[in-house]
């Protein structure tokens, strides 16, 4: 029994989820780099090893310090930070390092105070309009290219993207739409350089494209993330089910308010983020409730969900006729909107058979 | 000079909203029982010790249990969590604990289970709808103190009442309205209970009224919490000027984007939490950027903003005129939507004179 909000894992969803990309990866001859930042957790990270996975991804620095235990080759899919320079000259004395490079301030630091080779990938802005070089800005590109050319530490190993405007998609049909676009302007790029660089890769990632295109041609190297766990967000996008989602925040009821057919959780935005949704019947939502069973939980309640959140507050809306299934000093379970974020709140899972698992320690 | 994302307190500003406060409910007469959920800091704590803060409010009995160490009245401000009775018995076997009872449910089980007595307020829903009972439902009222009537654990001390519902403001005399309505409803139901109960009080909070309110009229106590940092919702809520604000997030500037007149910074959700606003300008923001001064930080960047954020990037629009201000390389200044949220997320502080302030761990 739990008595605060607890981040429950499905351990054999979450394999489930991991194996089905490593086939998929297979099927497709893509090698499969997985992002780390979805789990944060040396334990689960080994999941992948069973698989066949011996490269990943991480969102930060600090976070391949923390893997770099038990791996070996990591790419921070993030345009690098110098700031950092110290931690990477330290990792890149251990590790097969990779770093994301879009600007030239960057690449010549790097080049004047790395101590140990470095790969880099020239990140390319293949629509997300988030971070990267615009992928017709092969000026900018050269420029990188001509200031890395001479360096003994920085090894150009390709173009990498993200095409994060899949999470705008609504349906399967609409994500292989954007994929298709996305994935051309990465592998244009590529071909274009690959006479003088015939080594380089494309490296493309986003959970959605990863889980339902079945067309890769170009592309070397996937890295999805959120797929180990999925969420509601990923099945309102079309990448999976309501059943795939291997994660669900454990919530104490401690309210009932029987004349706005509410129920108070303990569980808010420092246990779930403040991460939400569109629904299309209910407007902003924060989390859908999930039906126990004996071993975890299977469909979603009909009409139930978080209408709103504050600092350790959730507020579930649930059918007048339902109200009687809740009782004060019981549980609910939430499914989160976005379980990247939630398990980064949470630090650490508890799964469904009991276990504990921990993960690294972001921002400590 | 910092490497990665890091909260800054500006302790001066800090100080002067605990002393703002503190002078505030001398003048109108009313305990000032603070909200630490804003900062979580032992640290912190001792300097509204300075200006005679004697009880303090806390979210959660973790967190009380934290602050317990150098505080010996705390009222938990969230309604009871029965899971944790162990908790519970454990804190009020040493210290003044006052929990918030909303549920029959909730207080028989404490009447069985307490072993220390415990004081209570009735949680009041004064206009915000989140929790507690609903102002004039004195059926359930009358129910609880049948319930607690006879038990020598449970000592009634009146109602308590969030009137978050200011959230929604936009501008003093929005504040004053919507305060003086709220304070009506749970001033009536003291003055109503008064006669039986005459030792009982009103306890009530939020930061726009505290911040703004001349009229505390049947108020005993109050409970702001986030004054002690401010943020720009607050700005725009219209409790406070931009220059109240005593915290900002220091971010690493990763990358430029000249053509879409974008600065791309390491922070993102996991930094300063995904707690957004709508600006009357720009729609949706995630936080504005400050001016960087000798001592911290001075006013507003005009036309600076975060647009968007994943979970390690932000995405600052600037104006063009403005682009050459920026470096990669270099750091700029964020002001959070939400104080406590960052807060809570970056778990330390890093004072504007370069000392360090630790926090409680929150879900560890």
């Amino acid at each position: 029994m739990i008595s605060k909000p607890t981040l429950l894992l499905d351990e054999h969803k979450c394999k489930a989820n991991i194996t089905f990309m490593a086939e998929r990866a297979k099927q497709f001859n893509v090698e499969l780099r997985p992002h780390f930042k979805t789990h944060q957790s040396l334990e689960i990270g080994r999941w992948f090893k069973d698989v066949g996975v011996t490269k990943i991804t991480t969102s930060s620095l600090d976070m391949a310090n923390y893997f770099s235990k038990e791996w070996n080759d990591i790419t921070v899919a993030f345009p690098v930070n110098i700031l950092e320079i110290d931690t990477i000259n330290n990792l890149a004395s251990s590790i097969t390092l990779n770093v994301l490079i879009e600007s030239e301030t960057s690449l010549k630091f790097l080049k004047k105070h790395l101590q140990h080779p470095v790969n880099f990938y020239i990140k390319i802005n293949i629509g997300n309009n988030r971070a990267g070089l615009l992928h017709y800005d092969t000026e900018s590109i050269d420029a990188l290219l001509k200031t890395s050319k001479n360096s003994d530490k920085l090894n150009f190993i390709g173009f990498l993207g993200h095409a994060g405007q899949t999470y705008k998609c609504r349906s399967k049909t609409d994500i292989i739409s954007v994929h298709e676009e996305a994935k051309k302007k990465l592998v244009s790029l590529k071909n274009q350089y690959k006479s003088h660089y015939p080594n380089i890769i494309a490296s493309y990632g986003d959970t959605p494209s990863c889980s339902v295109a079945e067309n890769f041609d170009g592309i070397d190297e996937i890295r999805p993330g959120n797929y180990a766990f999925y969420d509601i967000m990923q099945v309102q996008i079309g990448s999976c089910n309501v059943n795939d989602i291997a994660v669900a925040l454990e919530c104490p009821i401690v309210g009932i308010h029987p004349k706005q057919s509410e129920v108070v959780i303990y569980g808010g935005g420092i246990h779930l983020s403040k991460d939400r949704m569109e629904d299309d019947a209910f407007g902003t939502i924060y989390g859908n409730v999930a039906q126990k069973s004996d071993n975890g939980w299977n469909k979603l309640i009909a009409n139930t969900y978080v209408r709103g959140i504050s600092q350790e507050h959730g507020i579930v809306k649930v059918p007048e006729s339902d109200l009687h299934h809740y009782t004060v000093g019981d549980t609910l379970l939430v499914l989160p909107v976005h379980s990247c974020m939630t398990a980064d709140l949470m630090k650490r899972y508890k799964t469904i058979d009991d276990k504990e698992i921990t993960m690294m320690m972001a921002n400590l």
